[in-house]
């Protein structure tokens, strides 16, 4: 038996409410199947899109006179855990029941902690919907102290940091849960955004990237696998191109010499070989798999995707 | 040692994010203060005010046409779970550092069955916000098929049911962390409210009454305590009138027999007392109080608020 983190990209979720509960139907499936392999299982998901859509639902509302507020970022953050987390765990638990297994699933509101002198603070690059006008973009920026970038020729967006995660606030109950036998969600989105503040914690305008704060999470939990669940099968240099070349095994310092040489796609496969090679160097033993999400249980037997290992 | 569930009711939350955030450092003290005593404790908690906010924002972006879709009641109660209980985790995690309690908070993300056939689901009487004018009323009533009703002069609003609690999904695990000594935060805003579906559950749209919520849960848990905590120290009788009586020890029958005689408000004071009514009845020697959510410790004591007993 195995423990493994899971991390879902963009594809396992939706972009409306009814493709998103339609989709997670499927998403699931590879799930069970490790689950009834007798493994323990941990999902984490992305929240991009959704938070996406969340703070542009928001910002409508102000921009319309119907709140008189607007939202925070790591509040939308909690709403798209929440939001994803019951699709995903009525999906669940409907798939287990169709197989007979007797479990419980559960989603957990989850904090991660960032250093606030991590550097993603001084030079903020995520962009979040919605695009403004140059003169709204400015008009906001005054009042309300957002950094606001110009973007190609679509508009303005803000830009928010994106730092690294050093502690996942809740480990405890996550670690009570998993030793429980219960199917844990946590991290969803990268986990709600939180720095130190006197002896408790207070939300921050972020973005954790969703690959780091599974690789924190299959780290403090000690995982036997990090997987890393996405559209491709494999990790590829020279993607797309004619002398593209599917990875199947990498090691960390393997992988850490294609990363200098610029291989990987910032903001798409860069941060999943990246968490995927620091999971790997943690610990001799570990496996961390990038690779496709229907294909889950082909990746445990190291018949699909891209394993790294120290 | 008692196992307490404890319902916050409107006052305990706020009604933006800047308030509520605030208000909840105040919300957690007399909780910690329970906590501090060595007493289990289970915290659920309402949510009209947010997922009305959650739901308008929503609207206001589909009627805005920034979305092309709405977002149906269940997921904005998913949303408001997570919105409330981050607020609520963080603020308790805060009061417990400080005074010196090593405890974890979780949020679950819970689930609440309610029956298909429930009389609430003839009948929808719960208005959610916003309002419409007549024709738009009726334009999204034929488009939907949603329930629109007349408000006094105000305007139209969508009514949906209200039914009662049969079952909590998640109850398995909220036993597990509760046993684990982890303070749980679940059934937020009555639970997100399903229907079995086959083999699983399907999201309906309606609203559970928090206080039927709690009173489920803590029958499911075997509580020995049900604290619905509000904003006045007693039911009344004649409330609010010169010969209002307060009331402090009731039994089930004399409850059972105020509530017949119509002593109290609709969606007010009478979901209280009968869910506190229907907590004391199932067992001896189990307390349901109704008091000031800033006078709980003097509520275990029984110097404050009304209890009822069997």
């Amino acid at each position: 038996m195995s423990k493994i983190v899971i991390a879902l990209g963009g594809n396992a979720l939706g972009n409306s409410p009814e493709e998103q509960s339609l989709l997670v139907q499927q998403t699931v499936k590879p799930i069970v199947d490790l689950i009834r392999g007798g493994h323990q299982v941990i999902i984490a998901h992305g929240n991009g899109p959704q938070v996406g859509m969340i703070n542009n639902a928001f910002e409508a509302a102000r921009g319309a006179g119907v709140l008189r507020h607007g939202m925070p970022f790591p509040e939308c953050g909690a709403m798209s855990q929440g939001y994803i987390g019951y699709h995903l765990q009525n999906a669940l638990l409907r798939e287990l029941a169709q197989q007979g297994i007797a479990k419980e699933v559960v989603t957990l509101i989850t904090q991660v902690e960032v250093d606030p002198a991590d550097p993603g603070f001084q030079n903020p690059t995520k962009p979040i919907d919605p695009f403004y006008k140059q003169a709204e973009a400015e008009a906001i920026a005054q009042a309300t102290g957002y950094v606001m970038k110009e973007d190609a020729n679509r508009g303005w967006r803000r830009v928010i940091a994106s730092p690294k995660p050093i502690g996942v606030v809740e480990i405890a109950t996550v670690r009570t849960l998993v030793d429980a036998g219960i199917i844990v969600i946590t991290v969803g989105g990268g986990g709600i955004p939180v720095v130190r503040d006197g002896l408790g914690y207070r939300g921050v305008a972020a973005v954790i990237d969703k690959d780091f704060a599974s690789r924190k999470l299959a780290d403090l939990l000690d995982a036997d696998y990090l997987f890393i669940l996405t559209a491709v099968d494999h990790v590829s240099l020279r993607y797309g191109k004619a002398d593209q070349v599917d990875l199947t095994e990498l090691t960390v310092s393997q992988a850490q010499a294609y990363i200098r040489e610029g291989h990987f796609a910032k903001g798409s496969m860069l941060p999943k070989v990246e968490a995927a090679s620091e999971f790997a160097q943690g610990k001799p033993g570990r496996i961390a798999v990038i690779g496709s999400l229907d294909k889950a249980a082909l990746c445990l037997e190291g018949k699909s995707g891209t394993r790294v290992t120290l």
